[in-house]
């Protein structure tokens, strides 16, 4: 352990739609206390960590979308969460809904920042692979609607500075898709933190319900494996509203190998030291990207969308 | 099962260093009828499946390199079995080292052919992705000179079609890419065959021996779902002079799941019966290739190759 960070995840259960910014910012604290308790230098928050999942509704009435939004970061509602992680020291990544304007357009971005010991946020990064659908399917039991609700960003996949270590951020569906991590490696990442909410039951897709566990881990060991990175994927759990939610959170290792797992589907966290130095191990090796990558005969991954 | 394939790997034991090439093609071709009687109609066999694993050896006498190499395809040796292919109607994938002259410049590679029902070549694909090192490491209980013996061929990835299907091709550290399958899956592979010789005990990099044959299954398993395709991989296994191969080959669906699973180290024949109907089940929601993939986001793995 020549290069070690503590690093938690803080899987959350179920938020009620009426549930308050006020209930859930102090259900965060609560876990922020739980790991810096157990020595956490860092925990990281699912995504959409403020309000219930509101992509399964319909909804046409503009304001009433923009409610589950946050408009300033931190605002009244979340500055208790920052000034407890500048108390205790603790970084953290918290997934939120945020709603912006540029260049006079207002925007609706799936947000994830990373903020430092001293309670500043270091980085922001916005979902760039959007899952679900943008029309309305009334004949399914809920709606998975973030093609509708939020837009893709024009900036991408950044690295920040945490503590002697490179991290990237990565939000829920980013994680199937091989390119999230690689991107993140090649500009130096040894971690990727991810939050995400994942139906257990996929209404317009429901052979592989059953997988759902599995495919979760699959995709975030193989990534810890191939880019010699640590993966830190952390859910938002259990029964919400009218959908199940799939657990499972858990660290990868630069080995492939899962460090640390919830055992529950509610509030938990979960805790593994981390040597970022493995990672650097691994990359003089096997997956000594300079050696051993061949991007002449990658070219058709960066030229075609479709198959 | 509405485009079903039976397709059959071939995992084979050891071949010593003073195995002939006639005593390899007779056991390939007992192989191939194994897997006749059973209904394949492909049959996937190792990469460098004519010899021993020569790279394994610090050799500085061309001739005696070049004594590892087809010259010709097929050969007076190799002729049995694309005969036998044809007389049985069953195709292959082989793998061999493959000497040539390419204007003027003599080159070597670690190759694989596709040959279709009629016993002809369909295609042929160059390994990629050279493990391994140039540099003799005499201190080491044997070397991996792929570096030193192959060149890295100009053509990449190819995808060819067999029966009613598209299928790849790639060779052993290929496998470790996720560059590899998504290239093949860009163009419309729906199965991407691979060999493998890999020994359990990477003298250079032994902190993951014990986890060889996790990470041989974790790089196929995730390829195989994060491209909605199967991914066949065959092993030369056991003991073979003075290195153990690992063996698990096995045939990766769509699903990640493993379907067929090798259970010796030796001669051994898996199949499963493919509905390649699946992948394109699988690229019409999650895996929407179209839908989902942010390719302006991507940049750097086509321009970088070192982190």
């Amino acid at each position: 352990m020549t290069r070690p960070v503590m690093i938690a995840g803080a899987q959350m259960g179920g938020i009620a739609r009426n549930e308050s910014r006020k209930q859930v910012v102090a259900r965060l604290i609560a876990l922020l206390r739980d790991a810096h308790a157990r020595g956490a230098e860092l925990v990281v928050f699912p995504e959409l960590t403020l309000t219930t999942f509101f992509p399964r509704w319909w909804m046409e009435d503009q304001a009433e979308i923009d409610s589950f939004f946050e408009t300033e970061m931190p605002s009244a509602a979340t500055r208790p969460l920052f000034e407890a992680a500048r108390e205790l020291k603790v970084g953290f990544y918290l997934g939120y809904a945020e709603l912006t304007t540029e260049a006079g357009a207002t925007r609706h971005y799936n947000t994830a920042i990373l903020v430092g010991r001293d309670g500043q946020i270091v980085g922001k990064y916005r979902k760039v692979h959007l899952p679900g659908h943008a029309d309305h399917r009334p004949h399914m039991p809920y709606q998975h609607l973030e093609k509708r609700y939020f837009d893709v960003p024009t900036d991408g996949f950044g690295v920040w500075d945490f503590g002697a270590g490179k991290f990237g951020m990565a939000i829920c569906n980013d994680r199937r898709w091989p390119e999230t991590y690689r991107v993140m490696a090649l500009k130096g990442a040894e971690v990727v933190m991810l939050g995400y909410n994942t139906p257990t039951h996929i209404p317009w897709e429901p052979i592989y319900d059953h997988l759902s566990a599995f495919h979760n881990h699959l995709v975030m060991q193989a990534a810890g494996y191939q880019n010699a990175m640590f993966v830190v994927g952390v859910a938002k759990a259990g029964k919400e509203e009218n959908s199940y939610l799939l657990g499972g959170s858990c660290i990868a290792a630069p080995s492939g190998e899962i460090i640390a797992l919830a055992s529950t589907d509610g509030d938990e966290v979960i805790l593994a030291r981390c040597d970022l130095d493995l990672c650097q191990y691994n990359r003089k090796a096997l997956f000594n990207f300079a050696e051993h990558r061949q991007v002449q005969h990658y070219g058709v991954i960066t030229e075609r969308r479709p198959a």
